[in-house]
C-alpha cells in the first residue's frame, strides 16, 4: 500500500463495454489502473464488477475518496444514474450502494462530464473560462465548464447536444428522434455510412468489405477509423463528411455558449486531423458572426481514453 | 424630485426602432417612463438621444445607477458595444461616453439578456436554477441564467440560438448563413411567409392582402400576427408554423442547456397561446429523453414591452 | 396580299403579358409579325384581341390555317384551354369561337408544346427521336417530342415538370405544392433569390439594389439575368445556382424518358453559358447511369422568342 | 407436345434471383410454366440456364417465338442486354445467341416494361391510353405504354424513375446518386428502414426481429411486407411510409406524363391497400393542378408475379 502526504482518488469510468479504473493523484497522474469487459446486462453483476475493481485497487492504494464516470443521466445530486442507454440502470441510486460497500464517500457523474473536467484540470481546456468537450464515440457526449464548474442544467441533464436536430425528417436515432448530430458525426455515423456504401456500391467500399469478410453489417466505427488513417478513400471520404458535421454542430452551440476553446475527444477523435481538419474548414464558414468575433479554437483532447476515470477522480476528490 | 431609502435605477432599451427609458425601484416597478423614436443612423445622434432621455428622467428621480440594454453584441466587462445589427455602433464605448456626461455608473448589456433577467427577478422564471429566455422580435435573442447569474459565455456572446442552423441549405439569414433558426421563427420568418403566400396564392392571402392594398412586401411580422389574433386561417396557420419551428429549437436548445423553466418574449410572443401551443406540442414530440426526464413549462413572458428596461436598470442597480 | 404557290399559315403566340403573331411559311420562315401587349383580364378581350391580330395580318397574306399557342392546359383535341394559370380562361372554348370569327381552320395549343415543336422542326432539336425541350420563363414549361410527334399525354397535359416536386417541404409554388422545381430554376427563381439577398444582405446585393433604386419587391428574373450579363458576381452566383438546379431537374426527368437532346429555351435561357455551363455539369454528376449509356447534349433553343408562333403555326398546318 | 391454331409464345422472366418461364397463349393463358433458380454470377451459366428452361418448355409445346424479360438495360433493337445491376450481364447480345440455340425468333426486353404490357394487354391497364406500371421490387422499375405501344426513349432506357432524386442529399443509391426515389419506396427501402429502427429501438422492432432471431442485418424487404400483413404496427408504419413516398413519386411522374392510369405492381405491391392506400392519399396532395384536371387512378397489379413472362411472350409474338 502506498502513502502520500494528501490522499488518493479512485476514479471508474463505466462503459457500455469496458469498465477503466485508477487511482488517481492530486495533479492527475495515474498511480495505477484496472480495465475490464463490463457486464452491462445485469444491474447486480454491473455493480459487482465495480466493486471488485474498486476493491482491487483501494487494496494497494490509500484511497479516500471514489469518482464514478457512467454513461447516463445522472441526477442534479450526483447520486443517481437516472437512466442509461448501454447498461440497465433506470433509477439506480448507485452513490449509496457503493459507499456502503466501499467505505469511503462516492460521486457519481455522467461520462462526459468526468471527461470534459478531466481535459480542464489537466489538459486541454486548462485555463479556459467557458470549455466545451464534445466526446465523439458511439454517439457525441458532451460536458460544458464555465468558471471553473460543470455546468450540468437545472436537472444535470446539460451537455446531451448529440441529440438537437441537425437534419428535419433526417436519420432515425435510438433516442426515438430522427436528424440527431450524433447519427452525422459519431461512431455509429461513420459505421452507418460505412454499411450504407458497402450495401449500395460494394466495388467503392472493397477496402472496408476486406476488413470484415465481405459482411457490411460488421463495420464498426473503429474499423472505418482505421481504415482512414490506413489511408483508404473511401473510409477518408466518411471521416471527412462526419467531420464536416461535426464542424456545423461546433458552430450552432458556439452561438449558444461562445466558448472560448472547443476539445474534441472520444475514440473517433483519435484520427486527428482527419476529422478535425474538415471540423474546423466547415467551422470557419459556419459560425455566426465571423469575422466579428474572437473564434474558439477546436482542438483534440490530450488525456485519450483516461479522461473519463482521471476527470471522475478529480471531480470526487474536489468533492470533498 | 422622489426621495426613497434605497436609490432608484434608470433603465434604457435601445432598440433599432425606439428607445425605452424608464426610473425603476428595487422592487422593479416603473416609476416614471419615457419612449422615443431611435435616431439609429448616427452614432452621435443615438448617444445624444440616450442622454436626453436619461437627464430627463433624473431630472425628476434621484438616479444611482444606469443600466443600457442595446440590440448588439457587447463585450464581456459590459462597457463597449461590438457590433449592433440594428444601430450603427461598431466598437462603441458606450459606458465610458455616458458615465462622463450622465454622472453616475452606467452599465451596458445586450438587450435579450436584460429581458431575460427582468422575468428571473420579477416575471415569468422567478425561482428558476436555470432559465431560457426566447426573445421573438424581427429576429430571435436569447438570454440564458443560471445559478442567479447571466451566463454570458467566454466574450459575453452567449445566447445568439437564432442562429443555431435548423435547415441544412435553408433559407439566408442576415447573419451569411443559411437555415438559421430565426428564419422560421421570428417576426421576420412571418413576414417572409406571409409574402411568399400572397405572391404565389393571392386568393389564399386575401385577407392578408387586403391590410396592406395588396402589397405583399409591405406585409410586416406584426401585421401578421394581429391578422392571425384577427382569426384570419392564413395568418393563423402561418403562425402555426412558426411556432411548430419554435418548440423544435427550444428543444434543441434544452437538450445543451437543461432549464427548469423557458420564457417566450417579444413582440411576436404577444399572440400567446396561438404560437405557444404549436410551440408546446412539438416540444413535446421533440425532447429527447422525454418521459425520462423533467420537462421544463414553455411560458409566455410577464413583463411585456418593458422588460428590456427593467432587466437593464435592475443588472445596473446589482452591479454597484 | 403575297401569293404562294403552298398556303401559309398563321401561328399566334399568346403570353401572360404579350400576344406575339406571324405568318408562316412552310420552311418555318416568318413572312409577316405582328407583336402586341395581351388584355388578359377579360376573356373578351384577349380574344378580341387575338381576332384583331389575326385579321390584320390575314388582310396582308394569304393564310389557310391559324395555329394558336396558349399558355395553359389544353384539352386533348386541341380545341379547349381548360385553365390558364396568367390568363382568365376556364373551359374556354377557343378553337371553335376563333373559327367562326376567321372562317379557316384553327388548332390550339400549348405554348411549350409550340416551342418545343418548332426547336424540332426548324432548330435545335431537328432529327431528334426523342427530344425534350425546357422552357424557362416565369415558371418552367416543357414539350416532348417522340417519333416525329408531340407526346401529349392521355389527356393533353404532359411537359408540366416545372411542377415536379424536388426539394420535400421547400418553397411555395402558386399550384399550391410545395418545392416544385420551377421555384428553383425560373425566372421567379430568379427574382425569389435576388429579392432574399437583398433583404437579408443589402451589402452583397448592392449591385441589383441599384438597378431597383433599393426596392428588392422590384428585382425580376429578367433584371437578374441581364445583371449576369453584366457580370455582376451576385446575379451570376443566383444564375449558376439555378443552372445547378436545372441540371438536376434535366437528369431526373431523363431517367425518366431518356431523351437523345434537351433543348433549353425561354427568356431566361438567353443568357446562355452563364446558367447552361452550371446545368450541363450538375447534369454530368445527376444522370443515373452515367458511364453506362448515351448522354444526351443539353443545347439553347436556336428560334429565340419567335419560336412559340412559329411552332403554333406549324402545327396548325400538319394538322390540315 | 400440344396443338393449336396459332403459335405459342415463350416468355423468360429473368431476376436476381429467380428464372420464371411460360408458354403462352394469344389471349395471355399461361399454358406451362417453370420456376427455377437463377445461377446469375456467371454469363454462360445464366444463358444455359434460359436455354435449359426453353428447351425444356419447347418439348412439350409448339413454340413460335420467344421473349425474354430481363432486369436490365435493354438497347433499342431489343437484342442486347448493355448493363444488368443484378446479373453479370455488360453488352450482351442475348438475342443472337439465344436464337442460334433455340432455333426460333427471339426478342430481349426489360423486365419492368415486359410487366407493363401484360398489365396493358391482359390486366388492369387494358384499354388505357397512357398508362404507368411501376414496379416495386428491390428496387422501382418503370414501363410506359403509349398509344399502344412502349415508350422506350431514344435508346431503349425510358421508365428508370426509380432514380430521380426525391431528396437533395438523401440515402445513397446504387445507382452512385443519392435521394434516389427508390431508397423510399422499394422493398430495399423496406428492409432499410426496418433495419434502422431495429438498430436504433429494438423495443420498437421486437416483432420485425423476432423474425431474424434478433439480427437487424438479415431484415428483407418481403419479410417487413409480410409482417405488415401480419399487423405488426411498426411494419405497417414503414409500408406506411413507403406509400407516402411512392405516391409523391408518382404524381411527380404523372406531372410529367399524364396517364390515364398508374397501375403498381411488383412483390412489395402485393401488401395491397396497406401500401396502396398511403399512396393514394399522398398522390391526392401532391398532384399538381389537382381539381382541374382528370386524375389517373393508382392500381394494383393483376396479373401478380406472372405479369413479366406473360408480356415477355406477348411483345415477342407481336413483333413476329
Amino acid at each position: 500500500m502506498t502513502s502520500t502526504s494528501e490522499p488518493l482518488a479512485l476514479g471508474v469510468d463505466i462503459g457500455g463495454s469496458k469498465i477503466a479504473a485508477g487511482v488517481v493523484a492530486a495533479d492527475g497522474t495515474i498511480v495505477d489502473e484496472i480495465r475490464r469487459p463490463t457486464p452491462g446486462a445485469d444491474v447486480t453483476q454491473t455493480a459487482d464488477a465495480i466493486i471488485g475493481v474498486a476493491r482491487d485497487l483501494m487494496s494497494r492504494h490509500s484511497v479516500g475518496v471514489v469518482g464514478i464516470g457512467a454513461a447516463g443521466w445522472i441526477n442534479s445530486d450526483r447520486s443517481t444514474v437516472v437512466f442509461s442507454p448501454h447498461l440497465a440502470w433506470r433509477g439506480e441510486p448507485l452513490r449509496e450502494s457503493l459507499t456502503t460497500s466501499l467505505d469511503v464517500p462516492v460521486y457519481v457523474d455522467n461520462d462526459a462530464n468526468a471527461t470534459a473536467w478531466a481535459e480542464y484540470r489537466f489538459g486541454a481546456a486548462q485555463g479556459s473560462r467557458v470549455a466545451l468537450c464534445v466526446t465523439l464515440g458511439t454517439g457525441i457526449g458532451g460536458g460544458i465548464i464555465a468558471d471553473g464548474q460543470i455546468f450540468r442544467g437545472a436537472f444535470g441533464l446539460a451537455g446531451e447536444w448529440g441529440h438537437m436536430r441537425v437534419v428535419p425528417g433526417g436519420r432515425r436515432c435510438a433516442c426515438g428522434n430522427r436528424g440527431c448530430w450524433e447519427q452525422y458525426a459519431s461512431g455509429r455515423a461513420l459505421a452507418r455510412d460505412a454499411r450504407d456504401v458497402a450495401e449500395t456500391s460494394p466495388v467503392t467500399a472493397q477496402g472496408l468489405l476486406a476488413v470484415v469478410d465481405g459482411v457490411p453489417s460488421a463495420l464498426t466505427g473503429p474499423l472505418v477509423t482505421q481504415a482512414a488513417a490506413a489511408n483508404d478513400p473511401t473510409a477518408m471520404e466518411i471521416v471527412n463528411d462526419a467531420g464536416h458535421w461535426l464542424g456545423q454542430g461546433i458552430a450552432d452551440i458556439c452561438a449558444i455558449l461562445d466558448p472560448d476553446i472547443v476539445v474534441v475527444g472520444g475514440g473517433v477523435a483519435e484520427v486527428g486531423s482527419l476529422i478535425l481538419d474538415p471540423a474546423r474548414a466547415a467551422f470557419g464558414h459556419a459560425l455566426t458572426g465571423r469575422g466579428f468575433r474572437p473564434e474558439p479554437p477546436i482542438v483534440g483532447a490530450r488525456l485519450g481514453s483516461a479522461a473519463g476515470l482521471v476527470g471522475a477522480a478529480d471531480l470526487a476528490r474536489s468533492s470533498l
